[in-house]
């Protein structure tokens, strides 16, 4: 190629190759399997060199908090909040099928019959590849969920604009 | 820049400032927190300078429903659906612990307590800061929903290829 | 134009040309209201022109299992996850109001009273679109449904890696 023009073909490849491939999942559900798949997509999506932002807000913040950690809230309305919202990523339920915990004690079986990891699993596994965690501060501070209450390796407690910052620049951006 | 070349950086810088900063949210859910974060996304991108479309459908309808409106559907099996799915915003459940109405009124308490604005105060803001709310024609048919039960200042009553000829210029496209 | 130079405008045009316009969609979810909603996105995608890949996890893939198919799972666990998650796409519920499948039953009297197509002419049409159908190999495997168990037409079995090389793609990237 002369320097001197540019064909259409170059322009776009050289494009796809400058533009940031991003993927951004707001993770607003706190069921079994729509974390799965949450985790499932942001570790696949990091292994194949995409960088990778999870948002977690309203239920989704529990797949983020320390097992068995309770609110820190002061106020009994909030505090009752976090019992019911009670922490750990062991104890989502699922979106079907739940049956008093029968339906996620039965696909966890199922999943650690056939060797699949779990959701605590997928989590150190998206850590490991540079997944960035974001926990949402609007949702944390409404459920009465503090910092000490979340998991190490929270990279951010932040806001919408955070990560729309994030999103806009991405293409891949989902919402669960 | 010389007229007769063009550096693949500045194609990039060209693309990246005429590209339409477009975000579009479906709201199918009526549920209170999924509707609370889509109203808060699409808030937060248009006061960060973007351009924002919501496309209402099936539950999500009752969202831009006046409060209390019935369904002004005359034949009988709709107008059920229209009392099961009975308007306005301050209605909506939350997508877990409903109990009867219990946690979405813990919710609302917590979140007045905080000062937290609800999902009328975010529409309104929505609208003020020139989001645009599509009505999906199509469920409003099967719901028995007319134009006369919506709020004012939804800007049109459309169909999948008005929401998709919205999203196909943009990158931030969720579904809620 | 001529060949030695190449304007922005022409170079964006040139981009926007041969950007495929391409909308993936993952279909988690197993409710009647929300698998509508993917297919009439989709169907309408497709009939627009833009290409269109559905990828069917979890409870998504009741959406593409043959009416009334059994799980062909060997072990106990898993026969009993296929029970539960039985096929079909004429048996999914609402994600709201089910009252023991009175709401989905209400919802299909009134969609064919309206002449509207239900879930299986969608999924034909959609077909005919030439939308790509994709089921996730990860949750066959977890819930043990077998190929043979399966509509016809389904153009892969394929993981998340699959699915995030099309996705990385488009730009119209949803989860429902």
């Amino acid at each position: 190629m002369s320097p001197t023009k540019l064909e259409p073909a170059v322009a776009l490849a050289e494009l796809q190759e400058s533009k940031p491939d991003r993927v951004t999942i707001v993770v607003l559900s706190g069921d079994f399997d729509r974390v799965m798949a949450a985790f499932i997509i942001a570790t696949g999506a990091a292994a194949m060199g995409m960088q990778v932002t999870m948002f977690f807000t309203f239920w989704g913040l529990n797949v983020i908090r320390r097992e068995g950690a309770t609110s820190g809230a002061k106020d009994l309305l909030r505090r009752m909040f976090g019992l019911l919202n009670k922490g750990g990523a062991g104890r989502l339920p699922l979106s079907r099928f739940h049956f008093f915990g029968l339906g996620t004690g039965m696909m966890k079986k199922v999943m650690s019959r056939n060797r699949m990891p779990g959701i605590a699993e997928l989590r150190e596994t998206a850590r490991d590849l540079g997944v960035q965690f974001i926990a949402c501060t609007t949702t944390m501070g409404m459920m009465g969920v503090t910092k000490d209450t979340l998991i190490e390796g929270v990279d951010q407690l932040a806001g919408v604009s955070t990560y729309l910052a994030e999103a806009r620049q991405g293409n891949v951006n989902l919402f669960i």
